[in-house]
């Protein structure tokens, strides 16, 4: 059980911003920080500015930063944000179920509500937190 | 964020198991039924069974029912036993983490909190709740 490498950058780059408020930071300078790629982060940068999250300064000098104070950026929500699904097992999948149970199965009800539990209790925590 | 499919599969054999109580069941019969590969279900099969979830009886007429009362399979205790590992972000595999902030990290903290509210909520269920 996993989240997505994608919500996993998203939450390295949002710390990284909520532990250097006073000035910009740059994606190639996170990249290098945390040694991961300059590519993947770019997406996950433009996400987390289009949710946002973080405001973007173009040109020269410029870079980003959190678009809100740490303690208004509850985990739980960025969860939900760049998780691309929360499919917990195949038939959370629109349409795209082969489980012959699935009409009269409660599991995933059971299911359900215990990804909301994980979700909740993340919601109890903002990057404030964390820093 | 997903479970494997080795856990959703495992959760379909057992629930497959507990609704046929009266009788063995086949791996090919609940391959059948599910649309699956075999050989992943005798994988799974076989692993259910040294965990003591389910009986298997060789030879001729054998088959596989359930070792113990559905009212007795705790849902939270088949996935601590099936997920391959519980590592919902990489940091959580030991020695294998990239993440500089690491040591100093309490979010692993929140992540490994949520996914015991997880766990917790589906201990609530047994698979006599799915009948």
């Amino acid at each position: 059980m996993r989240l997505t490498r994608y919500s996993d950058y998203a939450l390295r780059v949002l710390l990284y911003l909520a532990a250097n408020p006073e000035r910009l930071s740059t994606i190639n300078e996170i990249a290098t920080y945390h040694s991961i790629s300059r590519n993947h982060l770019m997406k996950v940068v433009h996400q987390l500015g289009s949710l946002g999250y973080i405001d973007t300064l173009r040109g020269k000098g410029g870079g980003i930063r959190l678009a809100h104070k740490p303690s208004e950026i509850v985990v739980g929500d960025v969860i939900r944000n760049t998780e691309e699904n929360m499919e917990i097992v195949e038939c959370f999948t629109p349409g795209n179920s082969t489980c012959v149970i699935l009409p009269g199965c409660h599991l995933k009800n059971a299911l359900n509500e215990a990804l909301e539990s994980f979700l909740a209790t993340l919601d109890l925590y903002t990057l404030a937190d964390f820093l």
